[in-house]
């Protein structure tokens, strides 16, 4: 950590920094220019607060060199974490596909869905049982009922469950469920992160809408730092001034987060286009730039149901994306 | 609510939605153009889900022309709100002024600045003891004991207070805090929103740091569509690629906020440049576009900190810009 | 296009303005509804300038249902266009690899240049002589006699080239330059649009860092509609918060101005991330997503040289990534 | 200007790297450190090269501590430079608005509104004669012929003449015009900067819809550069995700720049937000955060127009406007 001081910093204003500095158990180096002085912070930095170091009146700028992330990253744990959801493996070379509905609507619907995706690919289920809306007069999801129907699925299926949690009262209602998500919205929900820390739980972690990915870093270090281990990363794309596509899928945040965690990484096509007909594409760049999985909104589109989603793929055609994924895949090697 | 139908849309699909439109209430003005048909829907279209009817294969696109949001809207409630905080009045011409330090860190430090501030100028205290924080290894805040020393200062100088709430088991705690604050992070936390949206408590709600006004108003709805009227909405800057300053102001969002709800519009200088010699000139920006009051950040300074934090005035330089925000309020009637 | 009137709106006003429409050539259908009026304009709306119609008093909302750019839509031209480059193809499954370095320094490094991007892949080969740069005081290129340079290189491997123009008065330089390059800070010049539409070369059109796409689309109907139909779309990252990457790539615009129109689209790693390591996972999926080529740095790293450039491939990199590319494309089809 | 070495840099490289600075005339303090190396350098960096010094193998991450630009920069002009648009003065305490409309249409308007708002308080005229337009069908100005519109109401009123320009090659058109105008888009239109920093007209420099501020400052020094001090900066609203307003009008722009330099920044409330009826309380708020000017957009309404302009204010409405201005000014003293 380099801290650099303004030009009018007196000498008593700086020695009374490093002397702070040492407190913090830090092994401080001067190097006095001639318009400014540097001081070069040797030690545990995690601790530092970067915000209130650089608030101080006699300081110009302060930069990190080592992250202010330490569970998280892999300068401390340079081989790929594997995480094992009930059997499925993902992450360090383990290549993993959840696939199924926005919102559990009915049992019908989520059994045929969760036969249609594992029968195309997919090796774990999702479907929101509680749904975070903009409005409060939209659908809020079946809430504890959809949990229950996605247990059902689970018990015809075999496959591992994903599914949303906005509040950590209500845990309990996830005791089957074995990722639970923290959606884009709740990223620096710092309250439910600690909640969910706390348990053992996978946590699939999506990245805000405009959040930095050292951000998403932070959130996932505040998860590691309770002691749970099992966290996925998710980008499911960014908020920026595009227009045609929901939102822009971040395809560079991939090696991005290779080379700064061990953590797996798992890319949302579905929520980051808005657009059925760009899942395919995006789902092949995605394993093109190395994700280690994909989470894909599949509806079975009943009789009964108004016309498609617009961003939903049918169980036929996520097979067919998931065929072509996996020859992307084979030409990698 | 208007819905563009595809061209390629079968009469049987149209009239399959139209028919669901009426199911939902809502009268459907049909205008068949040479290219494209057009659905004018008339009735109350709040509980109508733009999100789903978007996604369906025959529509083209959808507009509202009526608003998604009821109980903030100004059409709805044409007058100002005037919110009464134990005494202290705000909206409809009544200004008011919010100081006080980012966390509240002794009993000597939080009763010198709410004296210090109530002297200068300012009619409720701020004070934060739970503290949003990027890094779980930053300084969180004093929590329980925090609350305590604010109930202190309230004791001693009859101010209202000011904090914020992350968590909604917490709220018992909030007991003899007059305003609880929802954070930028939290603003689309919708649980919270709610779980504050069930007390009679007034909230200050910011708004998040990519978040539209329209968005901000949604989460206003939740809070109001529980029950709870008092909220008064925050600009305290949002995420640009500028980084001279820590986030940019939106001072548009006070004439923008004004036309569309009732509710008091307060701005926060402070969080919004991160630099305290910039808080001056924004507040009185902040005034001279019809703000209804601010929040700023005020620090003591003792001999025992290290400087002055870099956002924080002191509180003579605080009771300088509330004198200088009272003459252009002057000067504007 | 819809224009939806407001509710003030008189009778008078409503019939003045559908006049006007007519008088422009268009049918109007009308359609009075409760709350609004909404007025259906049918025939080529491509001249109506939406700014001035939106900003009428008595419009409440303007929705375009056709898109205001023909010679580049896919509608008009539904067959993807190849584009020839003296001898080179791209475009309609024809995919070519553009590779050189940012800056020509001298004979040497880009004949050796030259040659080594020929034997690893490329088909074309890109050298900066003028340098669009932020700072007055920063190196601007060799202007005139980089252009000499890159001819040399072209008569040496029968490579085209591809540079950039940053003035129309330059063009008559460009004469043995096959592929004039409008930068992302250009990509609204319109001036330079024009003149480079009123000539016959290929452009290769760069999206600037924080336009849509439909700005960008629109910026190519300026150089086609001056009557040159030779112009190549590139992606070259966008700006976001994100600060790990230069700047964000956008792999969905492939998909996206697929749909909408039938021009080449191009991928540029090396601007987008701005890290040379990042640049075959981007390649890879780019190619994965669908892109007409790719556009990468390609450095000799002559001793003479201080290190290698943070965002430039070794050529022999860069044979890897082709091959990488190459086979990413084989498993497509 | 500091540079980091990554940790893996050896000592003969880092040793190639010093000799290489010292070689540009700089003084290098190194400073070995246990986990990296850190040079700190002396003298003039304003010809350093971040990119490319950043960009090198062993550089961790450089930081500049002085600005790379100079002629603009408060540090070597503290004086508040004063422009003098024949007669008009702007800057250093000397306020002045800039009215008219957005586009020069007739002789009877221009002359109409050149009389209103000379009446209303204005003290120079603006109209535009060449228009940046997205589409190449809308409008493009009336060209050669308003520029003559322009010098008749010049010859009317005596107000100076503002007028966007957009093609250097145009630059004798505009011998009457006594402030050429850079408009948002050509703001990094390096070669346009260039040419009118070798004239001696006024620049008014608008800031770019995506660029910092640092960037707009180095767009400036680009001009300066060149000989010509005579710049204006001017704010005119950035790209956000907000849509209710048509730009986010960045007043914090204000005080930020007074501090980086000395010359004069006007406000454009009318582009930045797009609406009429929210330039009022933005000019007001403007003037409140320092501003040393304002440009608004004025037309006269005639009959034979369809309705007003959304964005553009009547001479009655400007006036009112102005003696609002006028009054926030009074209060600040």
């Amino acid at each position: 950590m380099i801290t650099v001081l303004k030009n009018g910093a007196t000498a008593e204003q700086r020695d009374k920094l490093i002397k702070w500095f040492e407190q913090q158990g830090l092994k401080v180096n001067v190097s006095v220019g001639e318009f400014q002085t540097v001081l070069g912070l040797v030690g545990d930095t995690t601790q530092i607060d970067d915000e209130l170091v650089g608030s101080l009146e006699i300081v110009e700028t302060i930069k990190r060199i080592s992250e202010p992330y330490k569970r998280v990253n892999r300068k401390f744990h340079p081989d790929d974490s594997v995480i094992d959801v009930n059997g499925v493996k993902i992450g360090g070379g383990n290549f993993a596909i959840i696939a199924g509905p926005c919102s559990v609507e009915s049992k019908e619907q989520i059994i045929e869905v969760a036969r249609g995706v594992q029968a195309g690919g997919a090796s774990m289920l999702r479907g929101g049982a509680f749904k975070p809306r903009t409005s409060p007069y939209d659908f809020q999801g079946m809430k504890a009922e959809g949990i229950e129907l996605l247990e059902e699925a689970k018990a015809d299926t075999g496959m591992p469950l994903v599914s949303e949690i906005m509040n950590a009262n209500h845990l309990h209602l996830f005791e089957n469920i074995d990722v639970v998500q923290i959606g884009a919205r709740n990223m620096q929900n710092f309250e439910l992160l600690k909640a969910v820390g706390k348990t053992d739980k996978t946590v699939l972690l999506k990245r805000g809408l405009a959040n930095t990915l050292k951000e998403l870093l932070m959130s996932a270090e505040y998860i590691m730092a309770e002691g749970n281990e099992n966290v996925i990363l998710c980008e499911r794309g960014i908020r920026t001034f595009e227009t045609y596509t929901r939102n822009t899928l971040d395809l560079s945040a991939v090696p991005a987060l290779k080379e700064l965690t061990h953590l797996p990484v798992v890319i949302d096509p579905s929520h980051a286009t808005g657009i059925a007909r760009m899942v395919e594409p995006m789902a092949m760049a995605a394993a093109a730039a190395g994700a280690d999985g994909l989470m894909i909104e599949v509806h079975n589109n009943p009789a009964a149901a108004l016309c498609d989603g617009k961003q939903s793929l049918t169980p036929e055609q996520f097979a067919r994306v998931a065929e072509k994924v996996r020859r992307i895949r084979e030409a990698m090697i």
